[in-house]
């Protein structure tokens, strides 16, 4: 400890977040320090503010200081299709591209038993009961196409069976603008498995 | 805008940390939100703590909560010997490398007139008065040996040249353990002109 307390507090705070480390935290707490203390202060205050008001929208669970979300309480959107995504910044991704018009349910997460994260916990009950209030006409999984993202993807398919509602999977293949010879293997042949007659 | 306000405040204002950008700022948000709320609270009482208490050391400029830092007052330290580096992290690198016992004055930068940063913004008068009281015999620089780096160091070597204090630059050349055919050519030719009798 060669840093002041207060400074190794600081920079051993900064690690918890994602992807910094010793040499980062340090750079960032110089930086704080020493040229930016306006925008520490705002920092402290809005993850403060954050941390104490943003809890979940109680329709589609993103994370949200209302009770429910911009979304879920707007006049604008189709209330027949719902879209099934893992974290708020697939909504934000849908959202930027433009296009889609229905509603969101928001996971916080996949299905992984291996970790501890088991159906109740990434809201699969509250996804049913929805279902079942008879609304909601199409489903769109568009959880991510990882092997826990189509395992949960596929355990909500199978929930739905019995209930009266359209499931639908986000189309797998080669992305616009790419390139065949640069597309892996595996998309390729996925492509090649869901082409469409034209 | 997608999210909810207080969490784009959040993303907006964890921007101002050295090297994070919108998506690392939404990934981060979100950690903070999902996965560690302890660990936000922390950090949001720890930069408030830090701001609020850490100033610099009344004798070598460093960030310390303290009027003088724990070098400073340490009695185990050779006062005839003031090392001469750019940041608190120089110090914290001299530090852990061993075997250097003496003082510091960190110039928090380095001058670079095109910045606006001058020999006072730099402490160089403290310096001066530091040196003129005649308890330190040798004067280190190991500023950076960057453009503004020697600069830096040329600027103190002029100011020091009428005063009773030995002034030295740490040693420029090959690393140790470096191999030769990866060195940098101008390291070599330093590594070169450089060179010790034996």
């Amino acid at each position: 400890m060669i840093f002041s307390p207060l400074i190794d507090e600081l920079i051993s705070a900064l690690r918890c977040l994602p992807g910094v480390g010793q040499k980062t935290a340090q750079r960032m707490a110089m930086q704080l320090l020493e040229r930016n203390r306006q925008g520490g202060l705002r920092l402290s205050q809005a993850i403060k503010a954050a941390l104490e008001n943003v809890g979940r929208c109680s329709d589609c669970r993103t994370l949200t200081e209302q009770p429910r979300c911009a979304i879920c309480s707007s006049q604008k959107r189709n209330r027949e299709l719902l879209c099934v995504i893992e974290t708020p910044a697939d909504m934000l991704a849908i959202e930027q591209a433009g296009g889609y018009n229905g509603l969101y349910f928001v996971l916080m997460g996949h299905l992984s038993p291996i970790d501890g994260i088991n159906p109740e916990d990434i809201g699969i009950d509250q996804l049913v009961q929805r279902l079942s209030e008879g609304v909601v006409k199409e489903l769109i999984l568009a959880t991510n196409a990882t092997v826990e993202g189509e395992a949960t993807a596929y355990y909500i398919m199978e929930k739905a069976k019995n209930l009266q509602v359209t499931v639908s999977r986000i189309a797998h293949g080669v992305p616009m603008g790419g390139e065949l010879e640069y597309v892996d293997g595996g998309t390729l042949s996925q492509a090649i498995f869901s082409r469409k007659r034209l």
